[in-house]
């Protein structure tokens, strides 16, 4: 069943248009294929609607564990052959795991999609996992978090902080896993994983390169075509945050942190199917309240105008399943408290509320955000990920091609009523990172007052 | 198969010892007789192993809506009929859950015994539930939760501290429920949980009062023994905590808050099988810390030979499945702000590491230790509650019996240990729960600085 959808990605003007059509198998596989014939390439790229938030309790880093397993032997193929033969046919080839997607994808000469395709579908049901294949990878899972976690203050924090900022929804478990769960990581358990959610009708084949929608559906038909429908796969389900009614604070102190800051993560919405302007507002907010740092708010505020910080930065990642998170951070100068700069940090956001957007700084976002939806176009790896995402995270083909003319159409009254409804203490986490414990003021008494 | 351990509660010299009889039925039921032939009257109680921290992800609240559907239609009892038919026997009845365990009791005269098994054991496994039933006690949970949750700030304060102590274990999700997911609770969650959880081997029977250990064996094989065991039951399982790296704070602002408050949460070990040491500790370690206002540390400091505080306070609760909280809390006198309370109080946590503890406060708490140990052997429905608590929280009857000599073996030196391990800020929750924001010094900055 190929619809024969074949959308321009922009209607407000692009360079190069690509031709995006998307299929559906019989098994209910989605095909997107994306085609761009100005070389001989394709990317090939199975995403699973499966990530580190659909995992069981307490058994964090099963969704990644599995990534990594996904390497090992399936009944054709030995150990480690899969990317031996992608890198002997000149390709590359890797995964990766988030909250609510895990993909795998290789990069090659266009005329070898059906190998890739032929080994692919291989391990979406013949994975043969051996109890030496657990105990190896479940050590370079944990050196893993070693060397990207537990070795960096950053990431210890955040991850205390968005286990802060989620009360009950899992995207407060990190993706990596928590190591005393990591520790205890079984073959069950991946095997759970991989039968319920390796399956057709939850994965998405996404082609992109110089190949042709007909072509793609037929080899997906061949290969993807012959493995049936898992039957017991579960709606997808996720708890939700209850009202949160307090703001939460926490200071992570670690002596190996190198620059001491303030940041703050506010509970925000996400890019919604059908539904994505409050999303597209806080891109807008992000870039205002700290994008480049001589031209945003808090950059000019806290860095430019004075030297409270050496950095003033805000962050929105839109594209998730779930309600995501707004966050600002401010690295304050030499010899300025973090109390301090957090106080000039609100002092700004209240101005800002105040005040409101400068019209000049406004109509510079939406047209930088225009030419970089149109460069997009030009990285086909970026735009097979861009479907691979959305169509992983609660959007459709539609959704993207809506969202650049959505992105265009904000206007500055959206983004002030974005900025109140999502700057809400009660919503937040605020966190000082520091490498060594604030002086705290002399206790006011000593046994008696 | 009756085991008989004829076992003497106290061994440090009780006034009225209890026997105490544990069996086991074929089917897994535990069965544990308090005799006490005072009076002729019987408490039956059932408990099970399973409460709101055993709840599936997104079903808060199933455990205790089943406690209320359980007093609806079975194929034998019309809906209320078990409670009707306990009070026109003379007796009450009624249930209650926890985190750790749903519960299920009727006190009677000791010649109603068989009455009850016959009900309760009935509803063991033949429940009949409607929609309306579903449709109509689901309205009397939410009424419940916003009477006891919505309307009570300190309630609110609370769920949000323990959803930011928690960040794995579902101790931080309320037992009530969290209201949007209460709304959603359906027939089939509540069947699933009832098919899975309420069966011979996940339960444990109490009487105590006027019977003998043969009699009620006999009855309990009559009526409990005719039950199956569930084959599916699962090994109980609890996503346990990462380690907590950083201190959480959180301002819980409710202008239905009559008195503010300070108040700290610290994760703390419960008392484990065979291990109930450090919790007898801590035990103490509440008393001496905020026990009586007069004479306990914190007590003595902040509202004694001080002005700052009008109350202070601690408390331990021990009797938990996993690790559970330590908490002091301190409500400041008139004119004195939070801060400042919270200063005090760590001023003196900080003076007492340093000191230590007074030897005669400590003998004077080891004593009422061991008077309300022997006190509460008066109490036959207290030690019903203390058996089925123990037994559903990973306790032995021999952990039962061991804890008043483990409570009285406690030394100054052993509460200092404990003191030392648990005051750790990192595992901590710090909230001030207050009726309006307190002032904000001034910011530092107005734009330019």
């Amino acid at each position: 069943m190929l619809r024969s959808l074949l959308a321009l990605l922009l209607t407000t003007g692009a360079a190069a248009a690509q031709q995006v059509t998307t299929g559906t198998l019989d098994n209910g596989m989605q095909v997107v294929v994306i085609e761009d014939h100005r070389a001989p390439v394709v990317v090939h790229m199975v995403w699973y609607r499966t990530g580190s938030a659909d995992e069981p309790a307490g058994a964090s880093g099963v969704a990644h564990f599995l990534e990594h397993l996904m390497f090992k032997a399936t009944d054709t193929l030995a150990d480690g052959e899969l990317s031996a033969t992608v890198t002997a046919n000149g390709g590359s080839d890797n995964a990766f795991t988030s909250y609510d997607y895990t993909a795998y994808f290789q990069r090659v000469a266009a005329d070898r999609l059906d190998l890739m395709m032929q080994m692919e579908s291989d391990r979406m049901n013949n994975l043969r996992l051996t109890e030496d294949d657990i105990a190896t990878e479940r050590q370079v899972i944990i050196e893993e978090r070693n060397q990207r976690t537990e070795n960096n203050p950053n990431a210890l924090a955040r991850e205390q902080i968005l286990a802060a900022q989620y009360l009950n929804h899992r995207y407060g478990t990190p993706v990596i896993g928590w190591l005393h769960e990591m520790q205890e990581l079984s073959r069950q358990d991946a095997l759970d994983f991989y039968d319920l959610y390796y399956s057709p009708n939850n994965a998405i084949l996404v082609v992109a390169g110089d190949v042709t929608p007909d072509q793609v559906m037929a080899l997906a038909e061949q290969y993807y075509g012959r493995i049936p429908a898992e039957p017991h796969l579960p709606e997808r389900f996720r708890p939700e945050e209850p009202p949160q009614r307090a703001e939460r604070r926490l200071d992570y102190v670690d002596p190996r942190v190198g620059q001491d800051y303030v940041t703050r993560s506010y509970l925000a919405p996400e890019r919604d199917h059908g539904a994505q302007e409050t999303a597209a507002a806080l891109v807008y907010l992000s870039e205002i309240l700290g994008g480049s740092s001589a031209t945003s708010v808090l950059g000019r505020a806290l860095t430019f105008d004075s030297d409270i910080a050496v950095y003033a930065g805000a962050g929105y990642e839109g594209m998730a399943l779930d309600d995501t998170t707004f966050t600002i951070t401010v690295a304050p100068s030499e010899g300025v408290s973090l109390e301090e700069a957090e106080r000039a940090m609100d002092a700004t956001l209240a101005q800002f509320l105040t005040d409101g957007i400068d019209a000049g700084q406004f109509e510079r976002i939406r047209t930088q955000l225009r030419a970089s939806e149109i460069y997009a176009l030009d990285n086909v790896e970026g735009l097979a990920n861009r479907y691979g995402a959305a169509l992983t995270q609660g959007l459709t083909v539609e959704d993207v091609e809506a969202w650049p003319d959505i992105l265009q159409a904000v206007t500055p009254e959206d983004v002030m009523a974005a900025a109140r409804a999502v700057l809400n203490r009660n919503n937040a986490v605020t966190a000082y990172v520091m490498a060594a414990p604030e002086a705290t003021p002399e206790p006011m008494m000593d046994g008696r007052n």
